[in-house]
Formats: structure tokens, sequence, C-alpha cells
């Protein structure tokens, strides 16, 4: 790929389509879907431009996904396209921050995000330095000329001493690196409302943070608690240790 | 579509790639994801022939998925590419056959599967003579030409008295229909076993016949039986009033 990467646009532009089983009850994309498609983004821009997981692999390193804020006026619905523009805003020693746009497929902007990703080394698990992996190639994908114009991921605090629901670690939650498929945590935290509750509200903005990684047969207890009327935060704690592995904020509105 | 409609081949091709989320911990894709697949290309090979649901609404009628078995020699890994080839083998008045034929990234045939379908009116949930509705027209698209080399779906019967697991019909679950969604029964089937099971084994044929339908907060129980070393069989009835609603079976074998 080298030869290609000069070549390339800072923002890697991706057109998809919602598969029907990727709604929820209402025809809308679902978050988690939206989220798995959005790290696809990040993996093809990645890899087109020599610094995805194809490339790193080879030399012992992984992405990993630290924080995302997901934040939208409308989701595309069944067989709809929509494009999603991915760029990295910035590279520090230990992360790197890349943001999307959402457009709907008549070219809207509809939504935004905002993640954050370290690289660690698979033998050791510990983090790798940014600027010096890989001669730093990835500096020079840094694009600062294009707004995301979404609050950051903030800090998130649960105040709830009972889980609202404990679940185990199954077959299907688990990804290629034997842990909790990023794509899964978010399900599992929007399993903790009801249909009734979704009926009468949609989500506008969603944040995850993943703390630590979930092996199979894990129990994991989930806290929950509302922040204000429509505002709620949870956290993921191993039952076992009580070790926080995941945080997340969803903020709701009212269907009109 | 009319016009499009008689110039189209009898037999579907679409080319797909595997996401990275898609896969299990052996890197390639679900059995839940490549069931997800089969029934998009149904639905694109139905929409651009006339038949498919976004004509079929408008009439009040929808496809419902009866039965389906798949059986592969191996499955595509994240980020390969593969073909699937589908066509209608016959048309009862009550069901249609739709077979699917599975390619590799070089063309070699992996895979088979077997479905058969229903029509239901979307008012009354009453199943549609398939031979005069729109005019029969879903009939001229019949092919038998092609082979699909596998056996259609078996008769499962489920020796368990007692459940494996139970579980509850959440938000994730639920599709665009207000039930649980077709590949949802496959993910949780599939949750009956156990990692060092996956580690030791891998599926080579998977059947799963639809019953009843699911609502959410429905809780299930799943049962299930050795038929022999190696193939099971899971029959999952709501708990409250002991229906059944799907049953499945699944050939394993020991990798090598």
């Amino acid at each position: 790929m080298a030869h290609m990467s000069n070549e390339l646009p800072k923002i890697g532009t991706y057109h998809l389509t919602v598969d029907p089983f990727n709604v929820d009850f209402t025809g809308h994309l679902t978050i988690g879907m939206l989220g798995n498609q959005l790290l696809n983004c990040a993996g093809f821009h990645a890899n087109e431009r020599g610094f995805g997981i194809s490339r790193l692999n080879e030399e012992d390193y992984t992405w990993v996904l630290s924080r995302m804020a997901i934040e939208f006026d409308d989701l595309p619905m069944e067989y709809q396209h929509f494009t999603v523009n991915t760029w990295i805003e910035s590279v520090m020693r230990l992360f790197t921050g890349r943001n999307f746009e959402i457009q709907d497929q008549l070219g809207r902007t509809i939504g935004h995000a905002k993640t954050m990703w370290a690289m660690i080394n698979v033998q050791t698990r510990k983090p790798a330095d940014l600027l010096s992996i890989g001669d730093g190639g990835i500096v020079k994908w840094i694009h600062t000329e294009k707004e995301c114009p979404i609050d950051g991921p903030s800090r998130i605090k649960v105040a709830a001493d009972q889980p609202s629901d404990t679940i185990r670690v199954k077959y299907s939650d688990i990804d290629i690196n034997g842990h909790l498929n990023s794509v899964r945590y978010i399900e599992h935290i929007l399993n903790l409302f009801d249909l009734s509750y979704y009926k009468s509200h949609c989500i506008r903005r969603f944040e995850i943070a993943y703390i630590a990684e979930c092996l199979f047969d894990d129990e994991l207890a989930l806290y929950q608690s509302c922040d204000d009327g429509d505002t709620f935060s949870v956290e993921i704690r191993k039952t076992a240790s009580n070790e926080v592995v995941c945080r997340s904020k969803i903020w709701f509105k009212e269907r009109i």
C-alpha cells in the first residue's frame, strides 16, 4: 500500500447501506450497528493509509478503542444509503483522536462521532508510543480543518448501589481477540431500557468508555443511574472482582 | 422495477465482505451473521424481481422465513470477500423454496443453504396463496437447473425435561416488526455451547425452524439434547405458555 498512501485524501469517505437486520423496531439503524459501521470505516481508513490492524499485526501491535461519543439528529432507515466521513484529528503519545461525520442519502449531515484510540502491544498488553511507532507515520494524516461540532466524551459517574441487571459473556459476545465485542457492550447497555421507553423516547447522544477487557463466562453487573429526566449513566463491573470494565451515558429525548 | 424484471437472470449474485465485528473468536464469519447476509441477499433478489417486501408491503403482505438449513466446508474470515448466489427452486401454494450457494474469494463453492418461506397478510397474520398473489409472478423465477446438493430441513425432536438456559427478549433482540429478530434466535441457540467446545469443534451444518413469534419481554426456555456425539437439537419454548417457538439442530465436527 505504501505507494498509494500519499495519493489518498486525509478524510476517508465510505458509502454504506442499512441492512434490514440492523434496524430496531422503529426501522432505524441501531446504535450498536452504527458503532459497528463507524469502527469498520476507521479500519478501512487506517488500513488504506498504512496504519491499520492488518499492517500493525505484523509488528505485534493493535488498535484499541478507548472512548466513543456519537450524537445525531436522525438515523438512516432500513435499505437507506448513508455516508461516513472519517479523519484523524490529533495524535498524542498514548492516544489518537478520530472524528466521524454521518450523512444521509441526500448528503445532509445527520450526526457526528468522536473517538479516542490507544495502540497496545499484543504480547505485553502495554500501550505503545504513537509518535514513535511506524516512524510516526500516522501524524501526517492529522486533519484539523474540518469541524466535528459535538462535545467530546465526558466524565461519567454512576450513583447506584444495586445492579439493574447481570449478564454472562457468551460465545456470540466474543470477538476475534477473545474479548467481549465492543458492539455487544452497546447492545447490553441499551437492553437496560424498556421497549415502552423506546416507544416514547429516542436516543440523541451516546457515550461509552472502554476500561477493561471481559472474557468468556465473565459475569457482569450493570449499574444504572438517572442523571436527570432523560439522561442515564451506566457502569458495568465484573461481579467476581467488582472491577469496572465500562462506563456509558445515554441522552434520550421525547419523541414528537 | 417492472420494466427491469424480465431482463434479470433467475439467479441473483451478490458480492459481500466479512466485517470485523461479524466474526467469532476464530476470525470466521458467525453463523448468525451468515444467516443475516443470506436473508439480505434473498431480500435484494426478491426486490429486484418485483416480489420483495418493499413491493408487498403496499399490498399488506410480507415474507416470513419458515425454515433454513446451512451446510458448509469453510467460512470466510475477517475482511475476506465472498459471493452469494440465490434462486427460487419451487413455489407451492403456501411455501416457496429458495436456495443459496456460497463461494469464497477465489470462487470456490464452500457452502449451500436451503430455505422455506411463507407469505402472510400483515393484518390477519394468515398465510397467502403464493400461486395467486401478484398474479403468481414469482412462479416465472423458478430455476431448477442449478443443484443445491445438501439435505433439506429435517424433523427435529428434542428429548429434554429441563431447560439448559432461559433468556428474556430485550430491546436489541427486536426487529422492525416488533418480533424477536431471526438472526438473534441463531445467536441465542449458539450461546448454549461453551467456548471450550467451540475451540475443539466447528459447526458444519445448522438448521432452524421458526414456529411462532416472540415479543419483547417474553421469557424463553432453551431445551437441548445431544443426538449423538457431536449433533445437538434445541427447542425454544415460551416459559409462560410452554408454546414452542423454534427448533434447531446443529452438527459439529472436531477441528483437525
